[in-house]
């Protein structure tokens, strides 16, 4: 008989998601597998001051905020399973990770979210709310109309998991879809998909720019002022995926200038942003603090159902679902 | 053979749609009806100097815009048709009109640019886009999560052009949609429809209320304080129908005591809104000047198109569409 598995379950109390996983939730969902934890010891952290004596003996994590995963293999000698119950993964993977430690994300669950918060975004540049909400804080009586958005291009920057479920929900509206991935593979709901290298001959079809990339050696900094000007000048952009895939101050400078029309930016290049950043009061912009694509009512549950999932598998021994490859980021 | 029909095309150039309504543009949208033209006259004014004298002799009157419809029976003898080409006509209810004069207006012309300003508002309200503004004009990173829209109730007050154009684009993103009509009649977009002396018992399911109504007697101030009481603290309110419908002072009362979610007025009680209103800087709320429905592309084809089956329809003795009856105001 094996030894008794022991997952930790380490929530960082300042995380958005903290109050999604708290013990009663992991055990609701837990009950769509029956037996799921029967043989699993299961201890629960919020800080530093206990985590190392978690993890000693700990042969599963799950991670929820940020926490000190330095030296694993001195601290962690045991943990061969490390799941993180967000998408992007770019601050774990800086660091050094045991070799046959297996990293799994939260990839899929913001979808319903992400296709929501997108068709948002689209819809508030289209109807040029950023010029409206200037206009309204001057109490000026402005009208802007502005055609539908059908017949309109969108072009979406990453089509995994956030940018398929944002064509989802755009193409029914009558836009263009024009994907750009590191693949170009073909998604159902775009009407072309091309790969990275043709994005700047992409980027002047784009009424709407939406940026769904993770962050990566690849992606940092992709959207440059260079890429920025290829844009039309009445062009939207919207970023859901990570910050410094955009040069924030570029597109703020063209928001200035007025050689670009509008953006929303749910990722900022510095989180949480400081009160004394230019980027609050640049005209025509948008900041949503990280939060678009969070549903606090339905992320959780989908989020662990996954958890299950794989805690399921990681017990049989079978291959865990949503691993992390370390060679491309995500 | 009869005297030739004598057309008058008045355009208010004060009004935003004044561009869409040139006589390029009526000969483009005759182009359809084959010899339509044939055998009318047509003038062209844009101010009351020469009013008077156009319509002395006018059988027929497109107007875009206002202008002084005092006294028609002494002033335009041979009118027998107005056709105005926007959709609330209560302004010109109010006079007196002579006898078998037909007035039809573009009722149904903005249900493209309704079913998407409509999808564009809930989306604000239920993402809490009026509160991040607040943060961001105060600079500061405050992230307020939101559920999908899914589930949620929307309660759409009139199921005419508008009202029927907002539920097919609401329905399609799981919210249940409830209409309320004078006639209570069922709409295939609406799970349901209640007659307008319901309201009271609909209200508190509402986590959306989204008002279309024309201005009438019997809708002038219908959401007064006593029905905004009835709405759940977390609904959120939005009016593109008319101002007059909805107690704007009552409602901003509730957005700065915290006893409602949020609005969005694309209709006022007074517009142009003047400066000096207490209502530009109301917290959670979204003051769009009634440009919301207005599609500058779109717009002028459609309502032309209509105008133009509707001049057929008259120089041929056959009965007019889009009638509005005097009797219910719309």
């Amino acid at each position: 008989m094996n030894a008794p598995l022991h997952l930790h379950v380490e929530v960082n109390p300042r995380s958005m998601l903290a109050a999604a996983f708290t013990p009663d939730r992991l055990q609701a969902a837990a009950a769509a597998f029956p037996g799921l934890l029967q043989g699993i010891s299961i201890s629960y952290g919020g800080g530093p001051a206990d985590f190392d004596r978690h993890i000693a003996t700990a042969d599963a994590l799950l991670l929820t905020g940020q926490a000190d995963l330095t030296a694993l293999e001195e601290r962690a000698p045991r943990l061969r399973w490390l799941h993180y119950t967000s998408a992007g993964v770019e601050w774990l993977l800086g660091g050094h990770f045991p070799p046959g430690l297996a990293i799994t994300n939260a990839s899929g669950t913001h979808e319903p979210k992400a296709a929501e918060f997108s068709l948002l975004s689209v819809l508030m540049l289209n109807n040029r709310i950023p010029e409206l909400m200037n206009a309204q804080q001057q109490r000026q009586w402005r009208q802007l109309p502005a055609p539908t958005v059908a017949g309109k291009t969108v072009v979406i920057l990453g089509m995994g998991a956030l940018g398929g479920a944002a064509a989802g929900a755009l193409k029914p509206l009558g836009l263009r879809v024009i994907g750009v991935s590191r693949s170009g593979r073909p998604h159902p709901a775009a009407d072309a998909v091309h790969r990275t290298a043709a994005l700047h001959e992409i980027l002047p079809q784009a009424d709407f720019l939406l940026i769904t990339l993770p962050l990566t050696p690849e992606t940092d900094g992709l959207l440059d002022r260079a890429a920025l000007d290829l844009l039309p000048r009445h062009a939207g952009v919207i970023n859901i995926g990570r910050g410094p895939v955009l040069d924030a101050g570029a597109l703020a400078d063209k928001l200035r200038e007025g050689s670009i029309g509008g953006a929303v930016l749910d990722a900022l290049p510095v989180e949480p942003l400081p009160a004394q950043s230019p980027l609050w009061d640049v005209p025509n912009l948008i900041v949503t603090p990280h939060c678009g694509l969070y549903d606090p009512v339905g992320y959780g549950p989908r989020c662990l159902a996954m958890f299950c999932e794989n805690l399921r598998r990681f017990r049989d021994g079978a291959p865990l679902a949503h691993v992390v490859e370390s060679d491309r980021g995500y």
